[in-house]
């Protein structure tokens, strides 16, 4: 039987959260199907919709001008795409079994009921703050939201001195420590591993320590923050850790985040042992034919190790959005996974990492080889080549690929795309000595580093078995 | 039974050629054989072992400062490594039933026999020569070899006018163009293809025929050179077509190389379509247990379209040498084949290309469907994003990747690793949408240039199906 589109209304969708993954799929439902199909609602808790957040650092340390150069779309753009997007709207509770969502406006608290045909989740992730006394003390910021970056601007723009602490030296961590450095702080970053980056292993991490360093930056490893002090005024003054104080007119923290999921949670939705949502392959939330999950609030499955993982990070955020969007709007598509592919930067030093550490391998169960090899970015006798490191993982006997790191200057990062193919087409590493990279003097040397790597790690491969 | 080394004489290997491919194979057979179990003698007819050929351009343009540095092993290397590379002295000819080759010293003439029990050829290519009216004039260069760059460079020495012709503009073309613009010449490029960079589809080509317009070179596209026209003083004085006359105080033939095999052909060996020796996977040449072959003077298989190719390039000359070498030395490695991959610029400007062009995939009988898209190598807000251009083929219905071409500014040709390493694992472009690439946004927008292509192609092969 076929129905005229005019002779019924149409489905609703609605998307929880205006971000990236939630936008996303918004956007390409609406690609496949039209407002007479399919009504899309899409509710956001703060000010801004796709937004990039990992673009943040670069606005705090003046690589980016303004705000709104990281708005990718605003809410007047969506409305003009047919997309009903209402700010300053914050999803309270999903009914399940009542298929809708209870709303609450953030200014006037005003309670409704929206329901729903199809719902998508993108509640994102929240920063971990952790409970220390001072926490709250005016000068200390968490780096997540546009909201979160203006008011670390404004109180960079109100505060006479120029010591800053960076807690925590992950991604966001190191990140915004070359933000501040570009803005002129002295920058201490307090980390509670034994090396900067725990995304890579020790002996890597230690490179990044040292070129961190290397930028005047001090390096406070294996130390764990226990209090923020504040001043007369009330405002931070220095950052405590069971040895030392740090003086910190600023207190920037990046020690992670948490999928945002309480909302599922009280709903009944299945969670994984991250907190993050689970999901089939075509982001469908398992056991709902009619809720899909994606972004940050998600769990994804690391296709080297075989288990689910959580990782926040606008890439996936966005292909779950295009996935979720296809499927919502009658097409087929799935997102098979990730490999863990990461790079990073702080100012010139360029780090990357894909797959397994070592620590992620023996989790799962594999035994391995490892090599390091160092080598350059261009010909050796090119201009301008810059020296790299890269550790690689390989399978015990299978030789199967399983991880690589990178950390070196200029054209070290990117190389780890090549790894990450491979790791997608479970290659080894003796396979990938013959991989047909690009070569030319000015873009590398005869033996490309991953290849130099897998040469090397071939070998171990070999010998181990022998 | 088990002899005892001592109780034989050593094995002889002989190698015929002393640079990349050549010599490659006899380290790798060192590392692994001792002078006791293998004796390695290489003959060499030029003055120069093991250099970098690729890096010719930038010495001659001047970012390379001088010749030595492009010489990896020098003759005096290779014997302290227990290597006997014997300068100056012509493999003449190949008794195959013999196992022996003729020699013949270069500077003396003197001639003689040197048996062999295993045989590497590593012949290289030799540059197509046009014969032309005034070819052999004064001012007109190859750039094949080191003695090639120093003529061109005491040609432009001793030359006062400041004009250049190069004819031909693929790889050595652009980036003799590149170095002679370094050198502050006026420089016409005359090409006989309708746009430069011929394994480019000519849309690609355009860009880059536009591209160094830019940048001040006169490109003189579908033209062939009829005769070389000189001055009172017999040396070269301009380069004439059909239709017009471009002054030339020096001349740059880059118009491409044929494999060197006329050696191979005189004793019977298999050569193939394109005039290069026949190997199996090991690099031995077929049907001849003892003889193996590498670098510029083999054919390879194109892994994508499954047929020969003639490619010469020194990262597949190292990569022959040390599959050569270890099999010769009694290990086990193989050649798959080729991607045919390959990065070059002009300039700032980036051009890469890797699988099939739209006229290779239709030599082989595959249909396919083609997108273009245009992206940027940063974050759009990040500084200094530039833009690219990347172009995908993928096979009807199947959707499986038959090629990228990339053309750009910096962080273009590099990314061309991507699909090459895809194209190797024979992945779709759907597959490909899903890939887990590096993202931050110093070094790649959201969604990676390469997967907005792999997106759009993905749409344009369900379209066609549909």
């Amino acid at each position: 039987m076929t129905m005229s589109p005019t002779n019924r209304s149409p489905e609703r969708l609605v998307v929880i959260g205006g971000d990236a993954a939630g936008m996303s799929a918004a956007s390409q439902a609406r690609r496949l199907r039209t407002p007479d199909e399919l009504e899309i609602v899409a509710f956001e808790r703060g000010h801004f919709s796709s937004f990039s957040a990992c673009g943040i650092p670069y606005w705090v340390g003046g690589d980016v001008a303004t705000r709104d150069e990281l708005i990718a779309r605003t809410p007047e753009e969506h409305a003009a795409r047919g997309i009903d997007l209402r700010m300053r709207t914050e999803v309270t509770e999903i009914d399940v079994a009542g298929r809708r969502v209870r709303t609450r406006a953030v200014d006037s608290g005003a309670e409704a009921w929206t329901s729903y045909d199809k719902l998508v989740i993108a509640t994102g992730a929240r920063p971990i703050r952790p409970d220390l006394p001072g926490i709250d003390a005016p000068g200390v910021h968490g780096v997540q939201t546009l909201d979160d970056g203006q008011a670390l601007l404004d109180s960079l723009a109100a505060t006479r001195g120029r010591s800053a602490v960076v807690v925590g030296a992950g991604y966001i961590g190191v990140e915004m420590a070359e933000a501040l450095v570009n803005r002129g702080y002295e920058v201490t970053v307090v980390n509670r591993g034994k090396e900067p980056m725990a995304t890579l292993d020790p002996d890597m991490g230690r490179l990044v320590h040292e070129a961190m360093e290397g930028l005047g930056i001090r390096m406070v490893d294996d130390a764990a923050v226990t209090k923020i002090l504040t001043g007369d005024d009330g405002r931070v003054r220095a950052v405590g850790t069971e040895s030392a104080e740090y003086p910190a007119d600023v207190v920037v923290l990046g020690i992670g985040v948490r999928p945002e999921t309480g909302l599922a949670r009280a709903a009944g939705l299945p969670l994984g042992e991250h907190g993050g949502l689970l999901t089939d392959l075509s982001m469908r939330v398992r056991g709902h034919e009619n809720i899909w999950a994606g972004g940050d609030c998600v769990e994804v499955m690391d296709l080297v190790s075989g288990r689910e993982r959580h990782i926040a990070l606008g890439t996936h955020a966005n292909k779950h959005g295009q996935v979720i969007g296809t499927n919502v709007g009658g097409g087929y598509a799935t997102f098979p996974g990730v490999v863990g592919t990461a790079v990073s930067k702080v100012c010139d030093l360029e780090i990357a990492r894909t797959g397994l550490r070592e620590k992620d391998a023996r989790r799962a169960g594999l035994q391995y080889v490892t090599v390091s090899i160092e080598s350059t970015s261009r010909a050796g006798y090119y201009p301008n080549a810059a020296s790299m490191k890269v550790k690689m993982l390989a399978e015990r006997r299978t030789g199967r690929l399983l991880g690589v790191q990178i950390v070196g200057r200029e054209g070290a990062a990117k190389r780890v795309d090549i790894a990450a193919v491979a790791l997608t087409a479970r290659m080894t590493v003796e396979e990938m000595t013959a991989l047909d990279l690009g070569y030319a003097p000015p873009f590398s040397p005869v033996w490309d580093p991953v290849l130099v790597a897998a040469r090397k790690a071939t070998a171990a491969v070999r010998e181990d078995a022998g």
